[in-house]
């Protein structure tokens, strides 16, 4: 049991104004020492904060390296000196667990001076970092306010498998896994699964799970596993319906944040756009923008490349002020089978994009609901239709017209905080070369 | 577009006796027709619930296969001949999509009369059932008040890789990937990289994630893939305070579901527990518990059997009226590397179970914190400590006295629900022989 405690409960940093002239207790990491003669000054760090630590007489020599873990008891009173307007009169310090010296890298700095590798290699450390700490904040704010937003539209949550017989785009990219001797993979996205609850008559579902992509490719927008804020729902006949939800759904994340961590994002310098009316255009006038104003030229039926995204982003930047905009009428080629074409357009799909910052971070749209049209779809698109019999044996028995959208949750978080890399935004990424730590 | 809504909104049908002498719209599934000559009585069926449609005239002579998806518009009018008051004379109608008839298992009855291999075979359509439906919508609610509790005590969720270098508890029971021709495995569970985030300054973790365990048995109680609550906090120093999280956390849990579907629940015979004060014991007096009130004999080195922990719960059950119970002070021998001794009883972890209507629904409890203590726990468990160096290196930096708890979401589902299999509650389980679908 805890010995220094003496019964006087811990505080957080982030509450220690709430206690002058009280005794409390502290814990947390040794954030910055500094000896001056007979006193010295200690900074400490707790998941809330850090607050001023005042050591005299023999506490003043103890030798405490940087982020060792500690926690004291002494005094609240105010003070002129710190930007907190307190600080403690320690007269009892326990150390609880010592750090090895010298660190592997510089924490308490406002800005990590390092690689981006060496941030990643010592992430535990590097994540104690302000900075780099408020990202996993963010993160789990933004995973909260999506789901809170869905359960109050009755949306429920669903958990559905990983490690599954086939892959929902049909076969390429897939990690593959010796399952008790029978060939199987990892999901690339929960699909089929979700459509699969909507016709359940769950009707609306959402899942917050990882998704897997075997891509080869290493660049700054790639994760071999990743998180997929996934929604479907039933009853839905128009693409709009889905926009209009993701708009609404956005804007109530935004804000979520925005209230949720004032203070923390101005420290860092991250404004959260404010979301009035998502754009909208069709991948002809965006390829028309790109002709016109950037002299890009792009094939009729191809996807935007990610020049393209980011030009596309920059353009509505500065002419609408909006950092985000959806992409509409993407044609059959670009879209998987499932994709629902659109009505009197049949070489077009009912689907769309949306970039935000210059990256796609969503794709959605309605699905084929009727058998024959998915089986056809399938063979449209040169896959075998025995391959994705426990997915269409469902549209036989009563499958409603539905559609739905995927976040990338890692791309999302990583824009809003401005960070140039998806990385950033993985605790602990996964790319071709990086399996550990 | 949808031809039929002619502008009128759907309603859900538990909201139709809202909408007297009103026109509606409403969307769902054909859940039983009755002909009466000139008038067809027709319950169709949404996530929400069932509501009687009259069909007259033309409308009367309509086939309509079972679970075939619809859309009827009409007017709401009072009757004593339903159970919620109110039918719908319908004036129009569009079937949306047809189902195949014969279905493959009969769905309007009260309890689905199939085997549960069928029932998993034809999950999209077993799950039509009202009482298959409910177990995904508590499964839901169960993950809902999880996550709201524990925001609400300061925890952030965190999102950890399932592609990893080693396995948690050693090396046994892993599936392995091709990882980019590396070797990699499927994560068994959070367990390091939870604590790592305790590490990283963050204190309070939890996640809601798949775990994967190759275990070749096919029992009523394993599944190969299923998702783990999982929380870890920092500056905890007795597993006592973890057991009191976890009551307080089921406490909510239970009272979150018990008023959030009392009519559900009534309908399909369920009870919730209430949750005064979970008793505890140690295991050794479990094991006088066994020996002396069933005469069952056990080896004082080992865990409890199935049939132990079945017997447990009968018992408090019996005599303290309580359906929960911690089974405490588990030898070192049946504990992983990283559980933390007890202070003056050095073959003895502070580490807990739950048992919950006669199966291990937790494990938790202290973690070590000090490096060079790590490192000799490894080696006393023959484990190679070069395998688990980006684990424990976080050690040698700050790592704050620990602990944390798991709770198997599908058994806890499973219980609460009274389900005798733990497949029931997952909705496309994996098994050693079930891959699809």
């Amino acid at each position: 049991m805890f010995k220094i405690n003496d019964g006087i409960s811990r505080v957080n940093c982030s509450d220690v104004m709430k206690h002058v002239n009280r005794k409390i207790t502290l814990c947390g990491w040794v954030h910055r020492v500094r000896h001056l003669g007979r006193i010295t000054f200690l900074q400490l760090r707790d998941r809330s904060g850090i607050i001023q630590c005042v050591l005299e007489n023999e506490l003043a020599e103890m030798k405490l390296s940087l982020e060792s873990v500690i926690s004291v008891q002494g005094l609240v009173v105010k003070t002129m000196k710190t930007d907190t307007g307190v600080e403690v009169i320690v007269d009892k310090l326990q150390v609880l667990n010592t750090a090895n010296a010298p660190l592997p890298i510089e924490l308490n700095q406002k800005e990590l001076d390092v690689h981006m590798d060496t941030l990643l290699n010592n992430r535990v450390l590097s994540l104690r970092n302000h900075k780099e700490h408020l990202m996993f904040n963010i993160k789990s704010a933004i995973v909260d306010a999506f789901s809170s937003f869905l359960r109050n539209e009755d949306f429920i949550q669903i958990f559905t498998p990983k490690i599954v017989a086939a892959g929902a785009e049909g076969g390429a990219n897939l990690f593959s896994i010796d399952y008790f001797n029978q060939p199987a993979y990892l999901g690339q996205s929960p699909q089929f699964y979700k459509q699969m609850m909507v016709a359940a008559g769950y009707e609306r579902v959402f899942e917050v799970a990882p998704v897997y992509r075997a891509e080869e490719h290493a660049t700054s927008r790639h994760l071999n596993e990743y998180i997929s804020l996934d929604l479907e729902m039933g009853f839905v006949f128009s693409s709009k319906e889905l926009m209009e939800l993701e708009e609404n759904l956005l804007r109530f994340i935004f804000n979520t944040i925005r209230d949720g961590y004032q203070k923390e994002l101005q420290e860092v310098g991250v404004t959260i756009p404010l979301i009035e009316r998502i754009p909208s255009i069709s991948l002809h006038e965006a390829k028309q923008i790109l002709a016109h104003e950037y002299h890009k030229s792009t094939s009729e039926m191809e996807d935007l490349d990610p020049e393209g995204e980011r030009l596309i982003c920059q353009y509505f930047s500065e002419k609408e002020n909006s950092e985000l905009v959806f992409i509409t009428h993407y044609p059959k080629t670009v879209r998987p089978m499932y994709a629902k074409p659109l009505e009197n357009h049949s070489l077009y799909t009912d689907s769309f994009d949306l970039l935000f910052k210059g990256i796609e971070i969503t794709t959605g749209g309605l699905r084929i609901h009727d058998y024959q049209e998915l089986i056809t779809s399938i063979e449209e698109n040169h896959l075998k239709v025995a391959d994705f019999e426990s997915y269409t044996n469902v549209f036989k028995y009563g499958m409603p017209p539905h559609g739905g959208l995927a976040i990338g949750l890692e791309r999302l978080t990583a824009k809003i905080m401005n960070r140039p890399n998806v990385r950033f935004a993985s605790a602990f990424p996964r790319d071709r070369h990086r399996l550990t730590p």
